[in-house]
């Protein structure tokens, strides 16, 4: 059991009678120590040399890295290969700035057609060399399946196997592969070049216009990018805030975390908790839907006992919006129940929480300010925007979902 | 995929993909009618033949009927055959009152060792013929297997099978083995018994004790015996609630809903939204504890929009106290976070609910006589009753499975 979560980096879940949970077990350490499935040398071998062929050809490698780098742990070996000369990086949206995206050699992220930066698009789909590092392809990693490489010509580097074109290695773990490719392209001495210097769509700096504006996403998202801090764990739900995120360019020692393949609604709120115990030095600030809120808002009550400073955006836009623009935007169950938001931390247990409710740009930038000077308190913030309204990535992924339909 | 639906008398769920939903569809009638298994006539009649020998050599028929009736809906066949001469009927707890509990032929509901009348247990444990009737046998329907009836001595007629003690008669469904059960019992012609007369263990009339006593589970569950009216579907959560409820005797036209056999917590919340819809002239009553009720809380507010005249008693006890009962009543993960119930409907968008809270005996009395006044009105009412009390049938219970434990 313990071998089979090691090997797959999976969460594993064991069953105990009650009777068993009780009954007294040796302290005596394992005699026989967990092994997990090794590479074998041989085959290791074969694919060093087969990978020191591949890249003696090019002048520049672009690494394009999945999430599954991160279910390894296997980061900071990423970021290591990004400090060779020669090396860019994009990232599947499931692992965001997994380079600091201000980095030299960042691209920022890829999303096929609906990449924020056409740089960044093309960095990608024109590839001299392509490393695909723990990636997955989905309808949403790839724009709908809008990207233009050919994963088929690639390098890949998965969990527990290894292709060179179209030479297969099973069996090649992901931490021996990129050992292997930091020394290949150690060795390969390339020449520097230069990533996609500013990987956000969203502007840097704040938007001009009046205090009294009433609020849209092209107004929230620019404010959001300028007060965002170093050391913070952003946590942003399936629709509009994710698609709203994902355009953020983030600051140093950041992450973005959501649920970019399944998109099941109501995994961020809980997340946050989650977010906080496995990295107390930073603040957990979620962005969440009125619509996926209601699914899992009774935790709010371990969270505002447990984590004292998170801040969450509640986008209250009364409904279901990124279902409105896929499809039936009238219909009866895209409308939610309109609750007193303000009123649920108080309601939960946490009467010291603040809760703000913005609906003008003067207002949300007097709470960001507030929030920056108490970074030690927790904030839940009520935002009103439109029904019909969406970030600029929902609009281009929306026409990508009704092209694609209308060629079935 | 309708066939099975009907065959197994179990919810069915269809994937449709986006494009074909939106499809069109001929509605010419389906050419080939739904067909669902039949019983074969040869199996059937020897089937009829054993049951009339074997109910030929007694005087009186018990039948103790389990919620795969509800599931066949053929409560009204079962109740044709309480009004024979010679039988008598307990019934599963998750079938309650299935037979009106004032019945005369009604043993109320068996629980093996901790069934409330040993009247109703004897009569079922020491029954000359044993007919079990869409039973289910689990460590609740029997008292934690404290059953002292012999299965395979009796008549068991199940969903698709038949079986007469040791004859089994693969294929025959409930609904026909049901017809012959009854045209057998007829021709029987056996003499009346006397069912239980009072199948409660909570007494019909309100206790005599002060208004100022505190509430305790002792004082509470004989007011609302007191208290409920005919038409009335009472949903008790998996918990004290359920344990409590279990021992009310139910008036006229009324059923007892909730989750007896894999006691999933939280699910009788938003089962008051089902039991509404599916019959609306009665009033839904539910029992539930605030540990449970923080699982599924959110359904709260389309309850409130869809239904207008729930009661709902919100057993506010601080914790898990059914698990407090069966192991480590101080650990930590007993506690739930206390919530400012009183004020949950309003914040979920139902500021017309009322919303007392009652601590005292006077103060349910008059609750309840509001509530009687008002039956087009919804009631959400925080019942404070200590962390450490339970309902009669949970100490018992509780009792069991301490010995249950020690014989392993």
């Amino acid at each position: 059991m313990l071998t089979a979560v090691l090997s797959a980096s999976k969460p594993g879940f064991i069953g105990v009678p009650l009777d068993v949970a009780a009954a007294v077990v040796q302290d005596a350490t394992n005699s026989e120590p967990l092994t997990v499935a090794q590479t074998r040398p041989d085959v290791l071998s074969a694919c060093e040399r087969a990978l020191r062929d591949h890249v003696g050809r090019d002048s520049c490698a672009t690494l394009l890295v999945g999430p599954r780098v991160h279910r390894r742990g296997l980061e900071s070996v990423v970021q290591e290969i990004a400090e060779l000369p020669g090396v860019l990086v994009a990232s599947q949206s499931a692992s965001k700035a997994i380079l600091d995206e201000r980095h030299p050699a960042s691209l920022g992220t890829y999303l096929g057609r609906t990449t924020a930066q056409p740089a960044t698009r093309d960095a990608v789909d024109q590839a001299e060399m392509l490393i695909m590092i723990g990636t997955i392809t989905s309808d949403f990693t790839t724009g709908f399946f809008s990207h233009k490489y050919v994963p088929e010509e690639a390098v890949e580097l998965a969990l527990d196997h290894a292709r060179i074109a179209h030479a297969h290695y099973p069996g090649v773990m992901l931490y021996d592969a990129l050992d292997v490719l930091k020394r290949v392209i150690t060795d390969a001495q390339m020449s520097a070049v230069e990533g996609v210097a500013a990987s956000s769509s969203v502007p840097d700096e704040a938007p001009v216009a009046a205090d009294d504006e009433p609020l849209t996403h092209q107004l929230f998202w620019p404010e959001i990018q300028h007060w965002i801090a170093p050391q913070t764990t952003v946590i942003a739900e399936a629709g509009t805030s994710s698609y709203g995120a994902l355009d953020l360019q983030l600051p140093a020692d950041s992450d973005l975390l959501g649920q970019p393949v399944w998109s099941s609604i109501g995994y961020t709120l809980p997340a946050v908790l989650g977010a906080r115990l496995a990295q107390p030095q930073r603040r957990p600030v979620l962005f969440i839907g009125d619509g996926s809120a209601q699914l899992t808002v009774q935790e709010l009550g371990t969270i505002f006992k447990r984590v004292p400073n998170s801040v969450t955006f509640l986008i209250e836009n009364r409904g279901y919006t990124v279902e409105r623009y896929i499809q039936s935007p009238e219909a009866i169950y895209q409308d939610v129940t309109e609750w007193d938001w303000p009123s649920i931390p108080a309601v939960l247990g946490a009467p010291h929480v603040h809760t703000p409710r913005v609906g003008t740009l003067g207002e949300l930038r007097k709470v960001l300010a507030e929030t920056t000077q108490n970074r030690d308190q927790s904030y839940f913030i009520t935002v009103d925007l439109p029904e019909r309204d969406a970030p600029r990535l929902l609009k281009v992924l929306v026409e990508g979902i009704a092209a694609s339909n209308s060629q079935d």
